[in-house]
């Protein structure tokens, strides 16, 4: 019985974390471990990892992600057939809503065209929005959407929400199945994307997706690349159609150095820091689901591998 | 008794509000009044006055100002021993708090460099630091201040808080005092001017004051421009001591195109729209004060001249 972590890239400030929160395990890498000690490892932690890397754990008994996002995961887990935790931490959905926060703040606050004014010295005070006339559709009302939800209402914005299943938040109006999507975004004045990548997801904002929403609105991606058809968004935005687009994430991470969307003058690329895991606090909660697992053998929570979160 | 609007530059939105929320009274612009008419008017209302306008209305027996900073208006009420009014509105107390967590969040979130990183292609995540490790201290804790304060708290930064007369803030840490400034603002990784312009404040940010914050810090200014000593800012900048200054007001506005700050590369500058005025919740107040004073001669809480606020 032991622990393998598991990632494609060399995370060191991951095992350290893992280490100091977990001292009564031991916790080696997969590149260095035999093959025979590579069988007696009963579950992986893992960060991204290679394939390959997992295949050499032959006895895991499940998977645990450092991460919410699980998407490329979930076809490993389901050929082995292997339960597959996700990160569910607290801290987590605090950054994320405060995320929706800011980058909402960003553009009801037209701090990007206050800065192009600047750098050609123009003086030009433009018109203010209050947050009560300005509405704002999150796109997925998970743990995520619904701490970003809370923290909107707060902040005074009208919070719609639209999720796969039903949902209950006080002071927002819920809209459930793809039948209403365009329904819950076409007053919005900005829209989030929240939502986990799935077969159902994935192109979800697309064309048609794109003509429902109000003209002039601004769209914000902080859940992943795949979700928006990329040749529709750049039709929506040279059309006017959208205004702007904050994308946090993409089909392909690191962005390219020529990628068009780092140009493009209705679009701000952020290089997926909107809620940057603490590793500090993961590593706890990975090693509070392991003690409990070691006690009784009990899982926690895990993914549904058909629906794919 | 009549009303007579006074403003430097025409303001028929100005006109249109007052009018709007005083169908009641007759309100008419300075410059149509003849001599004998301007002689009747008891009540002026001001946005910015010439001293020349004021000058015609001889028999005013108070100036209200659709604004909260007065500080051009102290020396001509002074003269004429005028009761002043200033705006007291809870909308721009909130619309400031607002401005105060958003361009906080600009500070904290980092978007002034991820914006320069865009234009240079560059993917590079920067290490997040989470609010609660993160102090703002306001400088100023009246009606903005403590509105701000409580945003700020909300959103789970440490604040602190300075003020030329005692206040008390739950979660607020407060220095009252010239002599404590230096210690109110040390530790702080952001620092708010909030404060009036008074003979006080003219230049209380200066080589020293910010030589007494943590090197690094950054300052939003959405007081007004001649709290801060220029070169002293200019120098605070170039030598690292501060890492970046967000300033929204100016001793000259609009700024001139040729003015150093549109260029410094750790300055934001922004067109004196922290907290723009909301036309209708302002005339709305100054209506009600009006309505007061008609029905028994009462006059709202006014400035007190020595202090200038």
């Amino acid at each position: 019985m032991s622990i393998a972590f598991a990632s494609r890239q060399p995370a060191p400030a991951w095992l350290d974390a893992l280490r100091a929160a977990l001292p009564e395990e031991s916790l080696r890498e997969v590149g260095e471990l035999s093959d025979s000690e590579a069988a007696t490892v009963d579950i992986a932690i893992v960060a991204d990892p290679d394939p390959a890397q997992l295949a050499r754990l032959t006895s895991i008994k499940w998977i645990h992600s450092v991460w919410a996002g699980v998407e490329r995961l979930v076809p490993l887990a389901r050929e082995r057939a292997l339960p597959l935790v996700r990160l569910h931490d607290p801290e987590l959905a605090r950054t994320m809503a405060e995320a929706v926060l800011a980058w909402t703040y960003y553009l009801q606050r037209d701090m990007r065209a206050y800065a192009a004014n600047q750098r050609a010295a123009v003086w030009q005070p433009r018109p203010y929005r209050v947050p009560s006339e300005t509405t704002v559709t999150l796109v997925g009302l998970g743990e995520l959407g619904s701490a970003a939800a809370a923290r909107l209402l707060d902040a005074g914005f009208r919070v719609r929400g639209w999720s796969r299943t039903q949902k209950h938040i006080p002071g927002v109006e819920c809209y459930v199945g793809l039948s209403v999507l365009g329904t819950s975004i076409a007053k919005a004045d900005i829209v989030v994307l929240l939502v986990p990548l799935t077969p159902e997801t994935k192109g979800l904002f697309n064309t048609s997706t794109f003509a429902a929403m109000k003209r002039g609105a601004s769209l914000i991606n902080f859940a992943r690349g795949a979700v928006i058809a990329r040749d529709a968004l750049f039709d929506a935005l040279n059309s006017g159609q959208l205004q702007h687009a904050v994308l946090d994430v993409f089909e392909q991470e690191p962005l390219p150095a020529d990628d068009p969307f780092w140009r493009h003058p209705a679009v701000t690329v952020l290089p997926h820091i909107s809620a940057p895991t603490n590793r500090r606090t993961a590593a706890k909660i990975v090693a509070e689901n392991i003690r409990r697992y070691r006690a009784d053998a009990g899982l926690p929570e895990f993914v549904d591998l058909e629906r794919g979160y």
